[in-house]
This record gives structure tokens, C-alpha cells and sequence, in this order.
């Protein structure tokens, strides 16, 4: 605990929608808040994941709310979305996910049927997903005190014997691979709620990305140096938390990114960039550059990492920033977002 | 999973503030909608923990959403119980906390200094309980669509070498323990929120209780058959639930029950039963008669159990069934809360 610390100004003294974004405001006010008054190491690591001594193994736990609005969209449902991110978050970590928790929150008037649906599509992710809800929590909130159903899942599990992951192990040289294509999940839910047309195959990538990584790490072992899935703030957001953290630069080749056209449209209808569209079904990996051919042919075996693609690399130059070459050779930064563009995408 | 099985009526075909009481609509619901969806044995065991093997070791895990209103009340605030809680849910489990999630919704326009506070008193309530905080998140949802903060925290630990718990251990002529005074903390909530001048000893007893439920177990292992923390729903509905789920009787006496004078007269004020409302300090504890007394001398040795004291009795007339012996002797059955007495009170 750091008391004597002076909070830092957030121009604002109030909670804004900006902080839950996942940009530079919740960076700013987990700084001053969690990151200041806990001294927990686990924290500090600032990782979605905390791997902790218990006995003589290891657990591996992480927890997530979700709060999209709407709950339910093309390609999944508020249900699926708390299964699979939580997984994800720990497959990210190196963790091999096998006990969820399930805590809800539900609103006065919210309708039975429409828990049950939820519940339904809860189970068959756990199914999908090989994980089990082992106990849980259910609290009522009046009318106008929530908004119908606000669900928490913790994910415990354990470490994967073939994963060594995370910020130090990213070096020069990485390429930056993604396992499928960018801001499918966040133009979905954006297109729905502001009652655009959905079409053609866009829908919500929601899905479980335990199993292709747990494959992938078996396969390709040490050669993996670090996995995020890049929710809130979308790639972007993951990139630039990697290079701030290694003090490396980040090249990334725009063409290289596979975006599907639908999304491109609505980005551009919406006035937003798919590279800070939430993705709920990818993962970027920074991997061994001798490797990154090999592990993309892999990952393209599997039916989630059909779009696999390498699509950058880790450079000494313009160190702590990411920057985008685009189509006819011209470069400019990709910076953190400074606040909200997309609030309750999860 | 049990999809040919008709969901029960409830009277009701929409969430209401009953349903989150933790009397008998919370079990209505949750038979129609997670246990008869989800076929994990650890469900159907319906305790508030689960233990479940994690490589050569088990782990125990518990979660919950705290929505108390107001957030802060004499004696603690919604960030002590957000860590007393769950820690205490882990010890009536027979487990020893290591580790907590603490994920947060926020309320846009909630102040950042509040957050802070609440924070901090998180992080005192860790380090009094002995666990950390190894990861969390940070959710914000739209003014008028929350109310100011909800917190979940789930808990990691271990079994404790010394429990041997759960319903199946209670058996006819055990003594039923209160390990302190009941009704303090909903009775405080209570007149809180109702605007009553609040003096005297009236206090939340929020506090950890894995440390005097850890000497006690080790003190007397076995002997300890079954432990509730009785939060939602009061004393009432633990003895119920251990009435139903055993089969056997129950037979308390009134005059045994600690009851603070100032509890006593809130609740005549509020028309409420105390024995009914939320405690977050206490336990009642299942024990080998033979031990009882001696159990209660252990208990007053420590701080949080100086009110400690033999309530009742299990007897096998009226199985199913707790009856209540007042003061002249007359008997009345104590029946499980139909619905909703006070809402938000954890």
C-alpha cells in the first residue's frame, strides 16, 4: 500500500464510461485505485490472470463481468459471452481452464424465460468449452437499479505444462500473429444497437479459445512468448499495452489484418476503427520468428483459426509505440484510446 | 441436464425481490433454472462453496455479488463485507482463504473518492482475514442503469485438514452453536435505511470468521458436523434448510438466542423477526452434544465469539420441521421466509 501517493488527475472526479472501456481511463484509474492501495504481486503483474501457489500445485484464477448490452445478438448471447471470456482470459494465461463460478445479478421484472435461455446457452458453452460451473450466487436489484442481468464468472484452473508466457518473454524480432479475423464481436453489437441491418457473415465471433491454444502450446511450446485475447479496446489496445510494457516498438502491416468487409462497413458508418473493436473469439500471439510460418499452418487446421495471420512484427525501432503501415507504404501511430468508444461491448 | 422437466410456477413469471432473498423463492429458482439446468454434482450438493480436485490437491471456491444499500453503515461498508463474506463462506466450508477476485460494476457519475474509500477498506478487510486479492476487473455501465457499485468477489483456498462438514454429518441430539449475537447486521442495514436514529451497541458485526472457526476445528475436528454463516434469510433459514435436507427435527430455544436489546426493538419498530434477518459475523455451528459446552468455553476465548451459546437441539420428532419454544414454554414451528423481507441487505 502507497498512501503517501498523490492520486493523479482523471479530469474528472467521477466514474465516466471512459473507465470501463478498457483504454487509457481504466488504465489510469486502476493505477490510482487498485494498483496503489493493493501491494499484491499478482496484481502489479497486471495480467487478466493471476497464477498462484496452492499446496504443491499451482492455480490459475481469473474473474470477468459482463454487463453487454444487448444480451442477446447474433452469434451468441450474454450467457456465452461470460463462458467463453472468462475461459479465454485463462487460456491466455498459460491455464488450462476447469471450474467456472456463476454470480448474477438481475434486475426486478427481469423475465424467468429469458434467464432460462441465458442459463441454457450458459451450460452448452460449458459443455463446448470442457469446463463446469461448481457453485454460485444470485442477488435481485430493484427496478431502474440494474439493468436485467449482470453476470460474474471466475475461472479456476491449472497451468499448462508447455506454457512460458507473458510481457518478458516477448523479444525483437517476434512476429505478431492473429488467430482470425479483427472486430467481428464489436461491430455486431454496435450494428445491432444502433438498429443497422446485420447481413451476410457478420455475427458476434464469440467462442472458446481453450482448446486451439492448449493445441498450439503443445505443438509449439516455448516458441509461444505471450497470448491476449483483445477484448475492450480491441487490438489495438493489446498491442499497446505489449509494447509499453517491453519497452520494444511494433510494426503492423494494415493490409495484413484480415477484417471482414461487413465490419469494415460499419466501422465506417459508425465512424470507428475495427482495430479498437472488441473481439471476442481471437487471440494475438507475439511467437518465435522461425516459428510463425509453421504455427500459422497449424492453427489454420482448426475450424476457429481458419483466418490465422501473421500480421507484424517486434521491432528496437520507436520504442513503447505501435505503428500501422498502411496500404501505399505510409506509417502513423496506433495509440491507446484515450477513453470510450464502446461501452458494455462485454 | 434436464430438459423433459417441467419448470414449477412461481406465482410469478418475472424476477421479484423475493427471489433474491435467500428464502424460498431463491430456492424455487434456483431448482427451475440452475440446478435442473447445469448436472454438475457440485451443484446439487447446494452448499455455498465447492471443493473440487485440482492436480494432487482440492481446492475450495466460493462466489459472491454484494448489492447492499446503502453502502456504507456502522460498522463496515460494502467493501469489508464484499471480503467478510466470501472469506466466511470459504471457513463454513471447512476451507482456509488464500486468494480473492474483486470484480466491480460501476455506476457512471459514481465518485472516484468513494471507489477509493470502499477500496480501501477492501484492502484492510485482506489483510485482517489473511487472503489477497490476486486479480479482478473493472466494469462501468450507463447512469440509472446500475446502482452506484455491485462488487463480486469469489475465494480460492484450501481444505482444512481438520473439517469434516456437511449435512450428512448432522445426526440426532447434536447442540446447535450460535457463535454470537443475531440480527445485528440486518437490523443496522435496516434502520439505516429507514431514517431510525441508530445508538448504542447497534453495529454490522461484519467480520472474518475463518480464524476462530480454524481454532475451533482444530480444537475439536470431528466433533464440528456442519457450519452456516447465516446471511440472508437469518438463523431461520439456516436451521430450515438443515431441517429439510436432513430429515430430522429441530427444536430451538427462544430465550437461548443472543439478542441485542437494540435489535429486539428495531425490529418490533419494523415489524420484523430477528431471527430472520441477515447476520455477517456469525455462525451456527452442528456439534457432538458431548462437546458442546466445551466448544462454547473455546468459542468466548476469542473476540468474535464472547456471545457465544446453545441454542437447540436435533431430535428426530418433527423431522423436517424447526419449532420454536418461547419464553412460557409454548411451541411454534419457525417456517422458511416465503419471500422477500429485506432486499439488498448483503
Amino acid at each position: 500500500m502507497n498512501q503517501s501517493c498523490p492520486l493523479p488527475s482523471f479530469g474528472s472526479d467521477q466514474i465516466t464510461l471512459g473507465h470501463g472501456s478498457g483504454g487509457k481511463l481504466t488504465a489510469n484509474l486502476l493505477d490510482s485505485g487498485v494498483f496503489s492501495i493493493f501491494d499484491s504481486p499478482y496484481l502489479q503483474e497486471r495480467d487478466d490472470t493471476a497464477t498462484c501457489p496452492l499446496g504443491n500445485e499451482s492455480v490459475v484464477i481469473t474473474t470477468d463481468s459482463f454487463v453487454v448490452n444487448p444480451l442477446f445478438f447474433p452469434g451468441g448471447d450474454i450467457g456465452k459471452l461470460a463462458v467463453h471470456g472468462t475461459v479465454n482470459d485463462l487460456a491466455m494465461g498459460g491455464g488450462i481452464p476447469n471450474y467456472l463460478t456463476l454470480a448474477l445479478i438481475l434486475e426486478e421484472d427481469f423475465p424467468i424465460a429469458k434467464l432460462h435461455t441465458i442459463l441454457q446457452s450458459i451450460h452448452e458453452a460449458c459443455g463446448e468449452s470442457g469446463v463446469e460451473i461448481v457453485t454460485g450466487d444470485t442477488k435481485v436489484v430493484e427496478k431502474g437499479k440494474g439493468d436485467q442481468i449482470f453476470i460474474n464468472t471466475t475461472g479456476v484452473g491449472t497451468p499448462s505444462p508447455h506454457a512460458q508466457l507473458g510481457n518478458a518473454y516477448i523479444q525483437k524480432g517476434d512476429a505478431i500473429i492473429t488467430s482470425g479475423r479483427v472486430g467481428d464481436h464489436g461491430a455486431t453489437i454496435l450494428a445491432q444497437r444502433e438498429g443497422l441491418e446485420i447481413s451476410g457473415d457478420l455475427a458476434s465471433d464469440t467462442r472458446p479459445l481453450n482448446h486451439i491454444v492448449h493445441g498450439m502450446l503443445e505443438k509449439f511450446g516455448h516458441a509461444i512468448h505471450f497470448l491476449r485475447d483483445p477484448t475492450r479496446g480491441g487490438i489495438s489496445s493489446t498491442l499497446n499495452e505489449a509494447a509499453t510494457t517491453t519497452k520494444l516498438g511494433i510494426h503492423i502491416v494494415k493490409d495484413d489484418i484480415p477484417i471482414l468487409p461487413e465490419v469494415k462497413d460499419f466501422s465506417s458508418i459508425l465512424g470507428l476503427d475495427p482495430l479498437y473493436i472488441a473481439n471476442e473469439g481471437i487471440f494475438i500471439a507475439f511467437v518465435e520468428a522461425t516459428q510463425a510460418e509453421a504455427i500459422i499452418e497449424h492453427l489454420r487446421q482448426h475450424p476457429f483459426g481458419k483466418n490465422a495471420a501473421i500480421i507484424g512484427t517486434v521491432i528496437e525501432d520507436h520504442p513503447g509505440v505501435v505503428v500501422l503501415e498502411n496500404e501505399i507504404g505510409g506509417r502513423r501511430p496506433l495509440n491507446l484510446l484515450p477513453g470510450e468508444q464502446l461501452p458494455r461491448i462485454c
